[in-house]
């Protein structure tokens, strides 16, 4: 018996690029070595009671694991590492800090990326998207320089690969095809090294498999 | 001696209107009865060295209790919640659960409210402002209807008041001045529970006094 299921789309919206928020909870998963079913959502599925009763707001992933069941990928994260190990550090300092920058990837990092995608994909055909686009891009620079600075020449952002990095790396990759990041090589190389991981490459190799099989597989 | 020291700004945008983020750990402190002391910062402190290496972003709230210093208002709230009880449910289902509503407070509810005060201040004099504004909020009306769908008639979103009800009331608070959420009755009340609790009284108190503060005081 497998014990835990993920809710992840039937057919991404990105095409099985590895952006859908259930790809880092896969990751996670993957890290503490723990097998995992999935039950594939469509997007009329999402409206569902059913599927509204595991996440109030209709998106994915969800997460069970027999004891609880729960939504908002940073939670199921860090349950995942909470429960299995391996993601946080031992000690309660280290162990606060990995979830601080859980959050500072979700709260201070992912929102001015996602104003990026906002401006070019949901008001690209707006009147505003070609002045905007730039202003959105002036106020996630800035982050960025903070966020390389704070890195420096390390590898991961505070001693060993933690939680935090894993959500750190799958936010940061959402500026993917952006090319942003090339102006910050550090960064650059710091995505890199997560998505060099094994355990990320099952979890994209995963996500991927679901999003081109066959129609009706 | 005081052990727990947190920075906040010396004299906040909002005037004292709760809505800058040491708010909701004031909270969380004045809820779990720990004393504090406040090292009170300017926004040109925030750029120093002295700030960055608390906070690399440059923002404020930071935390420090003598055996972790923190930054992102999340982190902090987690650790206080965990640290000296009171905010989280004792059996591990429901504390995760508590930490759920948590991130969904601030990965899923208040990026839309933060778009809608980008669009109404900080692109308030942009040309595309008044067709902007409308589409913002058409954004973030599903997310209060299905938030207000979760909550019910119930007091709390799960149970008894945990640091994900302090974390979602904190976080609607900043829709007050937009007159938003007459349209949602169950969520005004569900916010003004929070703001009648003794505990966010005091820290209502403590910001604005400073705050209000005589200049040079």
């Amino acid at each position: 018996m497998i014990p835990i299921t993920i809710t992840a789309f039937d057919r991404s919206p990105d095409g099985g690029r590895g952006l859908a928020r259930d790809t880092r909870v896969r990751w996670a998963l993957e890290e503490v070595g723990q097998p995992y079913a999935v039950r594939l959502v469509d997007f009329e599925a999402l409206k569902q009671a059913e599927h509204l009763a595991r996440n109030p707001f209709g998106q994915i992933p969800t997460y069970d694991d027999g004891e609880v069941a729960l939504f908002e990928s940073g939670a199921i994260v860090l349950r995942i590492a909470e429960r299995f190990g391996t993601l946080l550090p031992a000690d309660p300092a280290g162990r606060s800090r990995a979830v601080m920058w859980m959050f500072a990837a979700l709260n201070t990092i992912e929102p001015p990326i996602l104003d990026l995608t906002t401006a070019k994909i949901f008001e690209g055909d707006r009147p505003w998207a070609g002045q905007r686009v730039p202003l959105v891009i002036e106020r996630l620079r800035p982050r960025l320089d903070q966020l390389a600075a704070h890195l420096g020449d390390a590898e991961w952002l505070d001693g060993s690969f933690s939680a935090g990095d894993l959500m750190m790396v799958s936010v940061l990759l959402r500026l993917g095809s952006s090319g942003l990041l090339d102006d910050w090589p550090s960064l650059a190389a710091y995505v890199a090294r997560g998505e060099a991981r094994p355990a990320y490459k099952r979890a994209f190799a995963a996500q991927l498999a679901v999003n081109t099989r066959p129609q009706g597989a």
